[in-house]
């Protein structure tokens, strides 16, 4: 049978070039082993054990999810040792006990007293050690324990005695992706680290272990320069990257592996407009590059090959229809995309944009041939 | 077996009020009834069979879809009458004739020559006169002819004699999304009906047969007036409603039907904020309220019975964190909801959130007792 090609899909579709899947994939564990710490695969960006198999090095590395469906899903394809790095609500505590009681070397995270009562409470009725990181606060974008509370020793405490294992302490520097410099994102990596550095170091001068130290977003991953103390990160949009990467400069416009394949449906030349059959059901609704230097609408619009047209975006978007047009200020001309012209869309947020869609099709380079079609999860 | 209580659902998850779905149906219902136009369903907001059986009198009745995959769905649970409202790209067609040699009675739409052409050739090659519906632009915001233009006649000619069955005209006001008052809205809905009006007129003085002239938002479908020439009208977002429509005076915020239910997992005091485990992927990034007269964030957040609380909202959204915050400018105080606290969040835009969901958890009012479980399609 002869291999099917970009053209033969109906759009709009997930579009996945696998060459620089495996290009960002490398680069990625080349640094971090030079910072001498572990990779922990955030999985919640691709949600796909293919995605996964190509980033891994083998299935005993550790992972991190968003969701226990992800969890799940990694672990009947035979990852074990996965964080769930959302903090748990109580309402999910005995799936945890179902996932570890089938051998899913299941840790969770938390930040407050009254959850670590409720795990060390299940972890006494189930005889179950069951691991723990406390969520350290490092940039004030979200949850965890800023440092220097007492309450990271009462948590501490509260656990260790209470019958579960603490594993350590782990935070995320949500905050990088608003920083406008690398050296801005470089003084970021450097106070992620020192919060749960130093959160570790004040569990150990209590006599409680910390044997995991970890940090993770991928614009501080990627600009990190000394990781001393750190034990592992955790980074996930790396294996895609998307515009507001690029934006950051924490990546370079090609090397965004995903895009959304559309057909070119009709034109409103007196507006300068091309319409095309993927909307914001296709992209999702992020406008994450909307406050970043270069606004870039719904995304970038390439050829059918992934190469972009000069100043042509997504300027805006309907439910199934996506408006583009020239970039405002831009001269022009437009582009001649007559009805039926196949376009690829690079997206503001591969996290929000993959979440859309149930299936990557993948192509290698500039090739038109579908090599293979992965299947992603979602939900919860 | 007990029936299932919202307390023992995972989080987060999409709530649907059954109640508020039946009086938002039958008010909209009444209302075309006197204006003596028929409904077709458009089922892209809820996109389930059984939130469509709610809604419409009779399996004979028409509905709208925005993809071929809920086409598929729909006619698959025994609707047969439906129009595909997206402009038809050509890699469709093949879709398109094999969804109607198994019965479908399904239209399509188009706004130009070419795919015109495309359509009569299929139409000939298939010895099927497939229906279709020139789209009209009555408000310049998205595709079809503009009144007035000459392309219609050269298209509703080229479908005629090529072997098509010009089956009428269609619009959709999107526009009406940006009206500040119930007066604009009202105006959007005459000029919306006299754009589709006057197109059907010049083709029928042509000498060619239009006999479906349909319109559909569904602002213009609560405040029309007047649709004297019109047949029907194309609305979904009125069975579930959401905080965009209630911020356009199409509803109360007491008539949303949907829901995202999710835990609080902690809190940061000094900073006001209550942290729960539904974020982004659970709401959608829809910000829809963005640019109306009060920005409602990410949602309003209610109780577990769906009572608003006030001035609460989600401010802020990560994947899988939602962050509660008071209105800015609100005087508190914040309420105490501790850890595991279920809250309810009204979402900006209801197709948004519901595509991120596969199924609906139905009550009925302030019951928290699950009275079924309905699934929902998603993807192309």
């Amino acid at each position: 049978m002869q291999p099917m090609k970009l053209g033969q899909l109906q759009t709009p579709c997930l579009v996945l070039d696998e060459a620089k899947l495996e290009g960002n994939a490398a680069r990625m564990r080349e640094h971090l082993d030079k910072l001498g710490v572990r990779l922990r695969l955030h999985v919640k960006t691709a949600k796909s054990i293919d995605v996964a198999r190509r980033v891994l090095r083998s299935p005993d590395n550790p992972i991190t999810v968003s969701t226990l469906k992800e969890a799940e899903y990694f672990f009947s394809h035979g990852l074990r040792d996965i964080l769930y790095a959302v903090g748990l609500a109580p309402n999910k505590l005995e799936h945890v006990t179902q996932l570890r009681s089938r051998g899913a070397q299941l840790s969770v995270i938390l930040d407050n007293v009254e959850v670590a009562r409720s795990v060390a409470a299940r972890a006494r009725a189930t005889k179950d050690r069951i691991p723990v990181l406390i969520e350290i606060d490092c940039d004030g974008h979200r949850s965890g324990i800023v440092p220097g509370d007492p309450a990271l020793l009462e948590i501490g405490r509260t656990l260790n005695e209470g019958g579960c294992e603490l594993r350590g302490v782990m935070t995320h520097a949500g905050d990088s992706y608003n920083k406008d410099t690398v050296d801005g994102i470089k003084a970021m990596a450097a106070q992620e680290r020192d919060a749960v550095v130093n959160s570790a170091k004040a569990l150990r001068a209590a006599g409680l272990l910390c044997p995991v130290v970890s940090v993770g977003s991928t614009p501080t991953a990627t600009y990190a320069e000394d990781l001393t103390g750190v034990t592992e990160v955790r980074a996930g949009v790396f294996v895609f990257f998307d515009l507001v990467m690029a934006g950051l400069n924490v990546c370079a416009v090609d090397d965004i592996a995903a895009s959304v394949l559309g057909s070119v449906i009709g034109h409103q030349r007196d507006k300068g407009w091309i319409i095309v059959d993927a909307g914001w059901m296709a992209m999702s609704r992020d406008r994450g590059t909307a406050k970043q230097k270069i606004d870039q609408g719904y995304g970038i619009v390439c050829d059918a090959r992934g190469e972009p047209y000069p100043e042509l975006i997504m300027a805006d978007a309907n439910q199934e229809h996506g408006i583009l047009a020239l970039r405002p200020g831009a001269r022009g001309p437009l582009p001649d995309l007559p009805v039926g012209t196949l376009v690829r869309i690079l997206p503001n947020h591969a996290c929000a944009t993959g979440a859309q869609h149930s299936a990557y099709q993948v192509v290698r380079g500039k090739s038109d041939e579908i090599r293979a079609t992965w299947s992603r999860i979602s939900g919860w």
